[in-house]
């Protein structure tokens, strides 16, 4: 049993770990601003009401604490893509800050929610290893590497230990359609609402999508671990186009999707599927809730709201 | 001939690029705070005084031209490796907001100062080319590569394009010790006060130390093509152990320096050589010139100064 502090743990991946951990019986505490109630279903949790550039509230909340999950993101990739010095100041800049304070606070080891499905940018066909060169094209891609390098830093300078999960596409309930991330809630709350989808591109684009409960399971198994390397891929390995999950939700939802066709924007990529395979040989195998399973779930939380 | 700005023109490197385009008959302006007189000999060049963190001063130094130089760093490693977000806030956030300018000027190109000594970390034996994974371990090369990623970012969402060059480690004339950089400068300095110099580690540490000419005349050559990559290794492509470097001083400079060893810091990699045949493919090949022949016109310089 591990005494865990989740920064960010409110939100959308960081509620289903904060799930996983107390499920594998560690102490966790989350610091969150709890803006919108509190999104976990487990008991026992100790929150921590806070703002993440507050240094005071950022230092108390490390105090006596062994890991440290960094979930917290202060922009989206749609955020950041409007004004990259925004991420650069609010997410790189205060990272750094929460290492520093993580040094002070003598925690064990970092996780880090990093990207894989951004963190690639454009890479010959086929899934990609953790040994791919990284190009990523958007800022918030861009941020999360330069965090990532902050990370091998901290470790170099300070001792810090640390692990980044490069997470590709995790989708679920929970996840809120209004930040403008993650295409199947964005597409299962127009369905809900009786609006058109957007489909950006001719439907080949291929995505790596995880239901998040398995993501957060894969996560918070590797606590258990002493992790041989600084950065692990976290997908489901498996590719799907476009046409394909609005196929996959036609088929779960009963309706069929009105789709509106824009062309792609330049910043996204083609297709992004991750080599799990590191993450497999050193943590063992794990069963995935399949697309449709898991696109039932999202839309019985989607329409179950409306309702 | 070109407009050329080259924003940190009156630095080390940016002086030595600028007399280099001047040279090759371009059309130079600088863009410095020219804070110590003006470094680069040539005549014919538009010194404009500026503070780069002032926008009205940046953007009008960019109207009308045509290529860009980023050679403008507000940190050295060793500031940016006291406290990270300096170099977060002043030098990443900054280029990015140079960047956005440059897009407003229609600027045509972008040639952007990255590092080669440091973006790699550590890497196996051998020269290292741009293939190879990035590791950087120093805030300042993170935050090097984190604007090689935006450089990236603007090309797809802006079309800007850009060329970010690799350098390994320049040293010559005009290179000034009190930065903390290079260490040959600070080796040579120390010497000309009589003061002992310090080595890290046990000497066997390697550098690629390239001449600034030969550096600035590689850089500026660049201008006359097209060019078809995003990066370029910048360097002699050869090693030198420090130990092999306190030899060659000894010998130029006629002094047996008084050497005194202290650990290697952890964020210094033990081997820095680059493989240059990219840019040696695209641009040809060139004389350069050899340790001993350029340390002696850098003591000359150093031992003038005091003289």
């Amino acid at each position: 049993m591990a005494k865990c502090l989740v920064v960010g743990g409110n939100g959308f991946l960081g509620s289903w770990l904060v799930d996983a951990l107390v499920d594998q019986g560690h102490e966790v505490s989350v610091f969150d601003r709890f803006s919108s109630g509190q999104s976990y279903i487990s008991t026992g949790v100790r929150a921590i009401v806070g703002d993440f550039m507050n240094h005071a509230h950022v230092r108390a909340a490390l105090s006596g604490q062994e890991y440290l999950f960094h979930f917290l993101s202060a922009t989206t990739p749609a955020t950041a893509e409007d004004d990259p010095t925004i991420d650069i100041r609010t997410n790189i800049a205060s990272s750094v800050e929460l290492l520093e304070f993580a040094v002070e606070a003598g925690i064990s080891r970092v996780f880090f929610a990093s990207t894989g499905g951004a963190i690639y940018g454009e890479q010959a066909p086929g899934s990609i290893s953790e040994l791919a060169l990284p190009a990523p094209i958007s800022p918030y891609a861009i941020g999360k590497l330069a965090i990532e390098g902050y990370l091998r830093y901290f470790q170099k300078k300070h001792g810090l230990n640390s692990v980044a999960f490069r997470i590709s596409n995790p989708y679920g309930p929970r996840q809120k359609s209004n930040n403008k991330q993650g295409v199947i809630p964005i597409f299962l709350n127009n369905l809900a609402a009786g609006r058109s989808v957007v489909q950006y591109g001719d439907g080949s684009m291929v995505r790596d999508f995880i239901y998040v409960e398995d993501a957060a399971k894969l996560l918070a198994n590797v606590v258990n671990y002493e992790p041989r390397h600084p950065v692990y891929n976290i997908g489901s390995g498996e590719g799907h186009t476009i046409a394909e999950l609005i196929g996959v939700i036609s088929q779960v939802t009963e309706v069929e999707l009105d789709v509106q066709v824009v062309p792609q924007p330049s910043t996204f990529v083609d297709r992004v599927v991750l080599d799990t395979s590191r993450y497999r040989a050193e943590f063992g195998e794990q069963q995935f809730v399949p697309l449709s399973e898991g696109i039932r779930r999202t839309w019985l939380e989607t329409a179950g709201k409306r309702a």
